[in-house]
């Protein structure tokens, strides 16, 4: 595998553009180009999550070449949701890798903002598992189930997780301020955080990623530069949260991660910074996990600590991230690249306090199902001495057998939210839980009210109209069936007890 | 830039299947596995058009490694429009060349007959360049447009191009009723095809391949099998007929093929045989021409003379083509490539006079905007001694000025047809023809009716509803414009002449 280096890197100003998609591309392109060291393109790969329905058009790489004027050169849409623009960067890498191109622009971009919030929300919401997607979970939905879980399973209090929510939207707020590419250019205060709406429990506004207009250009070359592409790991897992294991870490993100590394030769404590894909708060704080940067469940601790700040031990989304920069989704993972690498040579407003050796990027697709992680070293710096970029285990196919639809009517609160920004069809507010049922299968329900919601605890578990409905068990419920079982385990005399009677 | 070798390829039965898309993936993936020796797979590459509009499901990579068990390794999707198969296949072949994955599963696959006909075809008409589509202009009223020019500028007579486009057709009838995953599996005779309706002057029914269900997987491999990847090449044009030099041939064909034949060492005389993307049988004469096995103008005679038939002396489309075998457009390309590996270990019905050595596979993205070339040669040939996969001539971005808007209200008609198949919002028959007009500059334009079409004649052109109509100027209108110059050339008495007064 031969090297492959970064040469120019550029952004759109991120936000509610006038511009195009194809404009946003364009414009993208030229600001790689303009301090780029290489200017002829071999290729162009171009990462976009839907612009077939967000903006009609379709066939879009071809359609980028003929607006940069440089029809002719092979052109490629790579797509992995919002991690488009990251897995555009590693095919990218890969071309040039194997000889097969010289010099790539890879582009990232998506226009958004042209649609309601109603019509982009349900544009994204397509990534979200057909059975959840049809209980009304929305990705902030989805995303506050896990932050519940995630506050649940470390014994935080709800003050604890407030706390370290608000610190990470403060710090990438603050970070966007000095950012000129971002969209939100202003610091925010904690009783701005508090004050801003919830969207769904625990998360609030300033939890969640902005809709977006931009696009986001870098140059990936075989031409040697000051910055090389040193490590690419990519992992997937499934679209439904109840598909999952575990629900407070992305395996997707480790197993990319750990793929990365080893590519690198590395390990996390060699990474300098990093972007991570904050599309939610907590999703920075898991995330930075994911990435081996803290141990599970304590990377609330140093973000709230401020060692996550541009001056601190380990900066984290120091461009704003895509809280404050904003998530064209397509863009997103083409953007951390060129603020990777901004970073790394000392471009825009904040300077790191040493300087960077290896920055890291990780771009998620969907909620968490196609993550992808791209580490980039400086060039002075020695190669490590082996690059084994296989996954560590290929698989075996082997077809899955369709769970049983059968579930039992009882079960235990896995997680849950109250969702107040409901999808169209659903009236807000949208009680949503994660029910484990008896027989140890996870389904995703609507609930009858909105309270004595608690992880862990029991509810009933109807059908209704295909989906699913639960009720929490109110402790009556719990005493009169314990007692139901303890009749049932006295000596029997007569085949009708008094309790059979009065269940009929 | 390491060999890559092709292990084991499969396909659904083509058709209206029951199967959704992902159960479609998951059994062409199956039949890849069941015969090849290789089945340890690192990641997954997928070409598909549109399974968001088709389908209502996003981030399908992910999506297809879980319904396929294999969750974790890393997923693709990877799109061009209609040559998105083909695009995942050098996507993958990037990746194992560059020694990034070992084995690679590549699937292309659509799911498209559960919608209606017009639902299908306007999606599949996002492809097309705004100004025409605006028009009414559909895909075969593009392809219809670009035959009437081919037939013009070569000469033939109606009666020529009629038996050269039913000789396509009847060939690939007979060899998709050979082919147990087509979905025509019968011949057709001639008096079937004249006796088809008109879709689009002068396209019918039996040119054009059909909305079809069903998907491909090729497993691409560094590990040595019998066959090899020989030649990759893709090149790119403008989406609008309109920013074209030429309409009778596909330029980003021509390049594709250059670099795949240079990639490959070889020239078109080293094909033994090759699938070509005949989504209309017109363009399957253009693209033998554009692949050099026949000149351009010359590739309608050996159709029409059997010399493309599966025992003639260049076998095209043995599977059936996408006539036949049908045009699932995310997986036609990796159908093609299926064929190809297919007919050279002689499974299937269909075998060639001589063992293959070579076959290639042509893949056309949008109406021709993004095409692929990929060679496939038996691993026991010597490789050719110097690969060079570069494209001949990297690209220098120059940011294109918008055409000025102000049209001539006067031109000539480049091509036409007459679609009797018309998209929502435009009454049958539609007359629609390219103009050039007198500055230049080509329009797509509605006719207002439909007598006197034919090319070359000069026409009125006027702006409506943003679009624009024409009128063919009548004779009279040409010997009145020709009297007006006359006067205007006289020397002059009063300015006011007959002629101004009678026009106003």
């Amino acid at each position: 595998m031969s090297e492959v280096y970064i040469a120019g890197a550029g952004l759109t100003k991120f936000g509610k553009s006038p511009l195009s998609l194809l404009e946003l591309f364009s414009e993208a392109a030229m600001a790689a180009l303009a301090a780029s060291p290489v200017q002829e393109i071999d290729a162009v790969y171009l990462g976009a999550m839907n612009p077939e329905e967000f903006t009609g058009a379709s066939n879009i790489a071809a359609q980028v070449v003929e607006a940069l004027g440089i029809t002719g050169i092979p052109a490629t849409r790579v797509e992995t949701a919002s991690s488009a623009g990251a897995a555009a960067v590693h095919a990218a890498c890969h071309a040039v890798a194997a000889g097969y191109h010289r010099t790539v622009l890879v582009l990232g971009g998506e226009k958004m903002t042209h649609l309601t919030t109603s019509a982009a929300t349900r544009i994204l919401a397509e990534v979200i598992e057909a059975q959840e997607r049809a209980c009304g979970a929305t990705m902030p939905a989805l995303a506050a189930m896990i932050t519940e879980r995630y506050r649940q399973r470390y014994r935080l209090s709800s003050g604890d997780l407030e706390r370290a929510l608000c610190a990470v939207a403060m710090k990438n707020h603050a970070n966007g301020a000095r950012n000129a590419f971002a969209q939100f250019q202003k610091p925010i205060t904690k009783e701005v955080y508090l004050a801003s709406k919830l969207v769904s429990t625990p998360l609030r506004l300033y939890d969640c990623s902005p809709i977006t207009d931009g696009a986001g250009a870098v140059l990936v070359t075989a031409e040697k530069t000051d910055l090389r592409i040193a490590g690419l790991g990519q992992g997937t897992g499934p679209a439904g949260l109840r598909e999952r294991d575990a629900f407070t870490s992305f395996e997707p993100t480790r197993m990319a991660a750990e793929r990365a590394y080893r590519m690198a030769g590395i390990t996390p404590k060699d990474i300098d910074f990093a972007e991570v894909h904050d599309a939610f708060t907590s999703f920075e704080i898991i995330s930075t996990e994911d990435l081996g940067f803290f141990p599970a469940g304590k990377g609330w601790q140093p973000v709230a600590d401020g060692k996550t700040a541009p001056d601190g031990q380990l900066p984290i989304n120091v461009s704003g991230g895509l809280k404050a920069r904003g998530h064209p989704v397509g863009a997103s993972g083409v953007a951390q690249v060129v603020e990777v690498a901004r970073l790394m040579r000392g471009q825009g407003e904040i300077k790191l306090k040493r300087e960077p050796r290896r920055g890291l990027a990780q771009s998620t697709g969907g909620l968490g199902a196609n993550n992808l992680v791209t580490i980039v070293e400086r060039a002075d710096i020695g190669a490590s001495p082996a690059r084994a970029p296989l996954p560590p285990e290929p698989k075996l196919i082997k077809r899955r057998k369709n769970a049983a639809a059968k579930r039992s009517e009882e079960g235990t609160i896995e997680t849950f939210t109250i969702l107040y920004v409901t999808p169209d069809g659903f009236l807000p507010p949208l009680a949503l839980a994660l029910i484990r049922d008896n027989s140890g299968a996870l389904v995703m329900a609507q609930g009858e009210d909105l309270a004595h919601l608690k992880i862990g605890r029991d509810v009933f578990l109807r059908q209704l109209d295909g989906g699913y409905v639960f009720t929490v068990k109110s402790h009556l419920d719990q005493v009169k069936q314990a007692l139901d079982r303890l009749i049932r385990a006295l000596p029997r005399g007569d085949k009708k007890t008094h309790s059979d009677e009065e269940r009929r």
